[in-house]
């Protein structure tokens, strides 16, 4: 199964394939659309496929490259984006049975940027519910599923983006992570998922989970795609509030400069001790990777981490009951019981612990924010086991495990997950890389050694 | 008592005699202690007076001066900081019976920075109860008066600021503005109080009430003092995560290039309908002054500024509870009664009533940040009537008007009042200017042109 992800071009072949006219987007359509209708039944990545639209696309795509309209790299390839991203005419559900009909007029800003880089849009990816279901058994359009092993979870809440990037259903896609929910897809599905800096990347015409946490980024399937697409979206929006004016840099500009002289720090904590053997081995030999290289390696801690688990489901359930309340007052029965559950209990959160919350959201910042006083990147796993089977139990078995990824959707730091290997049973784990804010290339630069050294 | 206010030099004229040797700093340091010894008394502005360490500071200026080491325009100049400022060595009580005995070991960081820019401090200002009661009559340390009418209040919670500053006890204070707290006891005591961009100055040492409302800034008798305190104490401070990294311009560079082809609007909507006549009257005659200088005056609006009030009361309630809960919970019976109230009031807000606030805040935000889109400053109210008389209808006086100021603490924007007549009575009252984010400089600009005119 290891040769699931591999199994198209990447973007960056396909856009020179393009140039070359060896290839036309109509047929990158056609195929992507085949290997939708052959595997979705068995993966059910897509809640929606836009087969017509896509053929479209395609076809405006090819007649605008004849026509020495070339938009970019990203122009006439196949992506698809998360169902909580608005595509205006499309409807776009959110994994709700309440948004189950909800067709938006406008495009979100992230799509409509990926448009007007020529992108064809295949479909909206499978989602938990309203991106807050405690599984991926989505109880209204069902389980998306892992492609190296089916009766597995693909990880949420943008494991249907993740799956269907895996198994070749589209180059790329867009997901959300409040609290992991792009990078987990991304390791347990063996590919590559980035979640940017906090306000790197405009949440306009994105359904919110939790204001402050939510962040959205790409999937895809090697570092150099995965920054192509960063590239399409990054940028100041004046409609999202919390969306920056920091410059964006060219991501893809030095991803083969190496590590030489680079300094990387190896989180210790929870989140590395209690991962399994597989996650912490796989980790271990991409810091020996790292150093033969010429990184410089060391270790870094910070007490709060410890925290971060309780911060984050504090934080983003009250954020969460908050958007969802008049739902929640109104027509409860709407929600899944897992989803219902969750938003009542944070819906009777008094503000004080909230509040409490965020401030000591703040002193775990300022410490993890401090390592990069002396580091450029830190690693540690991106999930700490590998996918469980897919069934009631599944949740309880990723949350035996302090999540690695929740104390960068608190602090805001970038952090990619990369595949890193494989367990026992052959399926994959990831490795994740985080940096100094809006030093995405720095994050993607290792990332992208790691993967050229791995394959090696 | 129109000359209330004028009795001391301004600072830039100080400055100026210091270096002219015309005056000593201890000069100046002994005629401002004697002034607080005839007036505190009967005013009640200063909780504590540090006499001894304010003569030490002085002879210290004195002798750098002698030496050649000349600190800027504030060395040898006696200011004050209200008594929610950290202090080494001075004891800080925020206005509270709790904090009654506590001596810092370190100052807030603009304080260090007065201190490094060479002011001899003259003592800890009077300010509400944990800069949150509902009167300036504090119950741990008796009410602030006005020096224009000792009957009457002085506005707050940077009371006692004010009236140092009105009645000549000091050059010029820093204090802090949640919902007015400095712009409002400026207008009321006749001088000007800046609350600069939120995150320009740093809180770090500054006892909080709410953290997303909480501003640092400086009062003073003219704007050209205002603008040279704002420019000793601006900047990033990274053991405040809320201040910015944004440049700090020179303030004072642009104050007299006046007016011509600014564009200026006047904000309609209840604060500036519900104002007392004198006031309404102050801001037109203002208004009138700005346009035959060459401003270009239009109106704005918004619909939400109907709703700044109540947001701001939920969001400093709901943070206020926060800060202090363990308190709360623990010896209620130390606070006043007012703000016991109030606090349990507000501890027991849900997270999604606060989280909700804070939504409808960016909404708010968003469409008072359009209007710099076409104008440069907007012009209303600093407060909607003059100082009513101190008794326990004095907060309800004040409260039977909108305040014009809690929406610029809701949005961040930087935000002046300057003083603008008088009332029937001989009270003063104050215009407020409101500039773009970090464009402090037009707000003094503007501020300090219509100084300029209405004393001519």
């Amino acid at each position: 199964m290891a040769s699931v992800g591999r199994r198209l071009m990447t973007i960056g072949e396909a856009a020179a394939a393009l140039r070359r006219r060896e290839i036309s987007s109509l047929e990158l359509t056609e195929a992507a659309l085949a290997r939708i209708a052959e595997r979705n039944p068995h993966l059910n990545a897509y809640i929606t496929v836009t087969a017509g639209a896509a053929v479209d696309d395609a076809r405006r795509a090819d007649a605008e490259l004849r026509a020495g309209v070339d938009r970019g790299p990203l122009h006439g390839i196949p992506l698809g984006v998360k169902d909580l991203y608005d595509t205006a005419g499309v409807r776009t559900t959110a994994g709700s049975s309440f948004f189950a009909e909800r067709v938006p007029a406008a495009d979100a800003t992230a799509v409509a940027r990926l448009r007007a880089a020529g992108m064809v849009l295949t479909g909206k990816h499978n989602t938990h519910e309203f991106a807050y279901g405690t599984t991926t058994i989505n109880p209204h359009y069902g389980p998306a599923r892992n492609p190296h092993e089916p009766s597995r979870i693909p990880g949420g809440s943008s494991g249907g983006s993740a799956v269907a990037v895996a198994d070749g259903m589209c180059y790329g896609a867009l997901g959300t992570d409040t609290g992991g929910s792009i990078r987990g897809p991304a390791a347990l599905c063996g590919i590559v998922g980035l979640k940017p800096t906090f306000g790197r990347v405009p949440r306009t015409g994105i359904v919110p989970l939790s204001w402050s946490l939510d962040h959205a980024g790409p999937l895809a399937r090697t570092v150099a795609d995965t920054a192509l697409l960063l590239q399409a979206v990054a940028g100041h929006d004046p409609a999202d509030p919390s969306s920056s004016t920091v410059r964006v840099p060219n991501f893809s500009a030095a991803l083969e400069a190496g590590v030489t002289g680079l300094r990387l720090g190896m989180v210790r904590g929870p989140h590395h001790d209690q991962a399994t053997p597989a996650v912490k081995g796989g980790v271990a030999a991409a810091v020996r990777v790292l150093a033969a290289a010429g990184a410089e390696v060391s270790e870094v801690s910070a007490p709060l981490l410890d925290d971060a688990e309780a911060l984050s489901f504090t934080v983003s359930g009250a954020e969460a009951a908050a958007y969802h309340l008049r739902r929640l007052q109104t027509a409860p029965e709407g929600f899944g019981p897992d989803v219902r559950d969750r938003l009542e209990s944070a819906a009777s959160l008094p503000a004080t612990t909230y509040i409490n919350a965020q401030r000591a959201r703040r002193l775990l910042t300022m410490q993890i924010d401090a390592w990069f006083g002396h580091v450029d990147v830190v690693v540690l796993p991106a999930a700490a086991r590998t996918a469980p089977l897919i069934g009631p139990n599944a949740s309880a078995q990723m949350r035996a495990f302090p999540s690695p990824r929740r104390p960068f959707n608190l602090t805001g730091h970038p952090a990619i997950s990369v595949p890193c290997g494989f367990d026992e049973g052959g399926l994959p784990t990831g490795l994740q890389v985080v940096g100094r804010y809006w030093d995405e290339a720095t994050v993607l630069r290792v990332a992208s050694t790691w993967e050229r050294l791995s394959g090696e």
